[in-house]
């Protein structure tokens, strides 16, 4: 039974770490299809969304399992309830990058205003915050946990030069509107991304430390 | 025992409804704060929202305390792991509601660019949508929690308006930029509030119809 149990916790890593996989190409992918005027890859990412929603599903019903079969105790019932809130937290990046694929098809037939590149490096800071996140998450780091944390303002730095440089060129030309406003978007859908993860990061650490505390010697419950 | 149990669910019951209250109301606050170009209505939304935090944390513990000391069977279980997934949802909102003040005080010195009638719609239409939501929890009332979901649409058309008309607005006066992106970033936070609504929804759908399969006679479990 134990043992049994241990397997069924190794499930969880696995599916939250595919959750993580999966939500981090969509972001990457979303980016990609904006760089490269890709309507094909922006549908792509929009279509793929219902396996990320069945796998959320998934998960969501082996925690409720795991915890009505084996009645965990504390530790690793806060392992698996964080595992639920993460699990909705990559859910939701993943509509993120969907909303940025609508974006991007709405502007898919004009040229780029510019070139892309504070965009990009904003996205690639929120694919690795996705990715560290759920490692800390799986490895109970929270040093990991932390840096995803302080990478944060590095996202809202980037975030806002793109807002500023828009806003800028929206004032210079009127005509830009559509298609600034797009990519003003799109700047702030990879910053709540960012935030999405600095939530995961938060649950992890509050997963490990309320842990720590329960087992102090003040409180020896 | 299982009188201790039900007034802890009960508990749990009145602790999601105040937090649903103090949700909407940050929601109202920010939009009047808009309305009203009232600086210090924003600075109180944006204290205020520590509270709400803390009160989201006292929640989680009290679901976490609640299934390890009393293991609930499934339909129960599952009714508080939904809970800690509103409690969630309920504190991305009043985070929203942040936001909303936070562009508020960027254009709070300026005039308006024209009188707010769409946007304190959708602003009404996201506080009901919070409101229903809540209460199709509490009492697992699926019909209400349909009605939230197809609220969603109306919320999405207000939007569009909203956005549609601040482009044209973008394109004839380019001096107005700041302002109209602010506005423009205010409707779609709104419409983010009610996606989180339709989000507690399903989760409420989900979680009396699950039940619902799982006591069903060809699932006799």
């Amino acid at each position: 039974m134990e043992r049994h149990f241990d397997e069924e916790l190794q499930q969880l890593h696995k599916d939250i770490l595919k959750m993580g996989v999966m939500t981090e190409e969509a972001i990457y992918k979303s980016i990609e299809s904006l760089k490269n005027r890709d309507r094909s890859q922006a549908q792509e990412v929009i279509v793929n969304d219902d396996k990320i929603d069945q796998l959320e599903l998934l998960i969501d019903e082996r925690c409720i399992d795991l915890i009505a079969r084996h009645q965990p105790m504390a530790g690793d019932l806060r392992f698996i309830t964080t595992g639920m809130k993460i699990n909705a937290e990559l859910e939701r990046i993943a509509d993120i990058s969907v909303d940025i694929c609508q974006r991007v098809l709405e502007i898919v037939d004009k040229p780029l205003l510019k070139p892309l590149i504070d965009i990009p490096k904003l996205s690639e800071v929120a694919q690795n915050m996705v990715r560290d996140s759920i490692e800390a998450f799986i490895k109970k780091d929270v040093e990991l946990a932390r840096k995803v944390m302080s990478d944060d303002p590095e996202a809202d730095n980037l975030r806002n030069l793109i807002v500023e440089e828009l806003i800028d060129l929206l004032k210079k030309d009127s005509k830009a509107a559509e298609r600034a406003v797009a990519l003003l978007l799109i700047a702030r859908y990879l910053e709540r991304i960012c935030d999405h993860t600095t939530n995961i990061a938060e649950d992890v650490i509050y997963m490990v430390e309320a842990k720590v505390v329960k087992h102090s010697p003040d409180n020896p419950a």
